[in-house]
């Protein structure tokens, strides 16, 4: 089993993705930068895998003032430091809030106590996280037909998540019960997350497939080689626009196009109930390097403008389902998603 | 200006093409075998510089034997062998039936004059893509709005054919027509002739443009940042169905459902007369290594399967206008083309 991160020994120790598939390269870390600068440039990568590291970042305070005005304050400045890695994926935002009310709720002045109780709420969260795959894993692959030929984009399993994944998560458990025929991963350029990472995961669970260019995938749909398109997110906002991995809003075009279902995965947390439509979320955009850098090797000439979104915005009508570890919502999903809201709400 | 080919001394002069953008560096031959094998690893590419190119490999007939009938059999197998370099672009197919019926009406027995008129073929093909490439600019160039942004997507320009291109020949016309406010460039997975080349010729060109995966090209689009789609072809079947760069139907499923252009541009000799529909076209399939590897460095795990078709199939319907040398090919193609054809009989 993949672990792409753990807290050992006072320790996270993470997989630097950015080396794989080439070299399995371990961090070990207590110091917050290492952390921030593991997520800014995706060694630590996929929406509900920040979160948790984002949550042990907090956790992994290491001091020996004692001194709680100014424990208080460096945290405050941890937290937002955290919260600046990245823009999009709002797990980050929503993990750091659970590790924002422990540090308003501590009121006992001890810091070791504070030390406990963030690393317990950051194992949590973790958990938490596992759990969640399982019950969207378990509801996503209900929803595949037998024997099915299925397209995903980036990466969205072990290495992405705390557990088995969201829409990776689902391919594997459908694949379990005899759903899958045939994995079809679309590469996901710039950084490669499909070659890289789901190729790396997809061979070790032994299941049939193949590695295509992003540009191949029309192709594919069009000669019927796909059943099914399924994704995972990074923010989905209170109507259902869903922003993913640059390559998504492509993806869902050609399904709807082609008539077959479009599926995106993903934890409540993954759900922004403060934004109401895609256009409200912001887009990270990253350095052209990526682009026109492959490893450090280069491809395009110097000084080439580059345009680099990270994301897309999917709005909601080309969504068949969003399957997430609380249930499946269709559309309205304005409606379906007030009501998971009301539900989580009513809950607490 | 770049010259990608060029007949010198008795010898094939051609600009190795896999090593854009990070060197210029030209091999000169007169071996058959040396173009053959440039053809198919893409050192020579886009289909009508194929088409040249094997034009002047059947011209670089270098014997000391004077046996005709020795001379008609070896030439009929070079012709073979050029023939099977790459299946899909008709322009190669359509230079070599012409270096073929040189050497049928050879009635003399003299090599040297045999050879004589193999390369003046040869060159009459070259120039005449000089000027076809003139005339698709310009025919093309004034169907673009004035001060447009404009996607293309592979490499269409002087390192794909004689002269100043098809799809990027009409950009740079357009451009110097003040109708190019902005070029994107799709990079063109896997081997990046957007990024490698189309982005290298631009530069030359000094027109403002961005470089993107081909991935964001959705993307830009659902945001209005591009008003019409160019691409060149490979092969034309006689319903207008369009084989081109892997990739394109992608372009065109999207220019269809935002409603914006999407243009083919290629000489009449991309039409294939005897192909009746897209589906009859032979796609050719790469090696996976140019997806797993990039510039011979690996980007995917050991051993993963891979598809990689270096065409695909644009359907008629998806095709606002076929820009051809003769003249603007409208729907219904099954009419323009073959009266196309029938133009070009009567001409004869």
């Amino acid at each position: 089993v993949i672990t792409p991160l753990e807290w050992i020994n006072g320790k996270l120790r993470f997989l630097d993705q950015t080396r794989l598939p080439l070299e399995e390269f371990y961090c070990e870390t207590d110091e917050v930068d290492v952390i921030v600068d593991a997520i800014k440039r995706l060694a630590i990568r996929g929406a509900p895998l920040i979160g948790i590291a984002a949550a042990y970042g907090v956790a992994s305070l290491r001091t020996n003032v004692n001194d709680a005005i100014y424990i208080r304050k460096h945290l405050m400045d941890v937290i937002k430091l955290l919260e600046s890695t990245r823009p999009t994926a709002v797990n980050l935002f929503w993990a750091l809030q659970r590790q924002s009310s422990v540090l308003i709720q501590w009121k006992t002045n001890s810091i070791a106590d504070l030390q406990k109780q963030l690393l317990a709420e950051a194992k949590s969260i973790h958990q938490e996280d596992v759990e969640m795959c399982e019950h969207i894993s378990s509801l996503g692959a209900e929803l595949l037909p037998f024997s099915c030929n299925v397209l995903t984009h980036c990466n969205t399993g072990r290495l992405a998540t705390g557990g088995r994944g969201t829409a990776l998560g689902i391919i594997t458990k459908a694949w379990e019960l005899g759903r899958i025929k045939h994995v079809y991963i679309g590469e996901t350029r710039p950084l490669l997350q499909g070659a890289r990472l789901t190729a790396w995961e997809i061979k070790k669970w032994n299941i049939p497939a193949t590695l295509i260019t992003d540009n191949t995938a029309a192709y594919l749909i069009q000669k019927g080689k796909i059943d099914v398109v399924i994704v995972g997110a990074d923010r989905i906002a209170m109507n259902g626009d869903v922003a993913n991995k640059i390559g998504t809003y492509n993806l869902a075009v050609l399904a709807a196009h082609h008539k077959i279902p479009f599926y995106v995965a993903a934890p409540v947390s993954t759900i922004d109930f403060q934004v109401q439509t895609g256009s409200d979320i912001t887009v990270e955009e990253r350095n052209g390097r990526e682009v026109t850098e492959v490893f450090g090797l280069k491809i395009a000439p110097e000084g080439m403008g580059v345009y680099s979104p990270a994301f897309d915005i999917t709005p909601n009508k080309y969504i068949s389902a969003i399957i997430t570890n609380l249930g499946v919502l269709h559309s309205p999903f304005n409606d379906s998603l007030q009501n998971l809201r009301s539900r989580g709400e009513s809950a607490h």
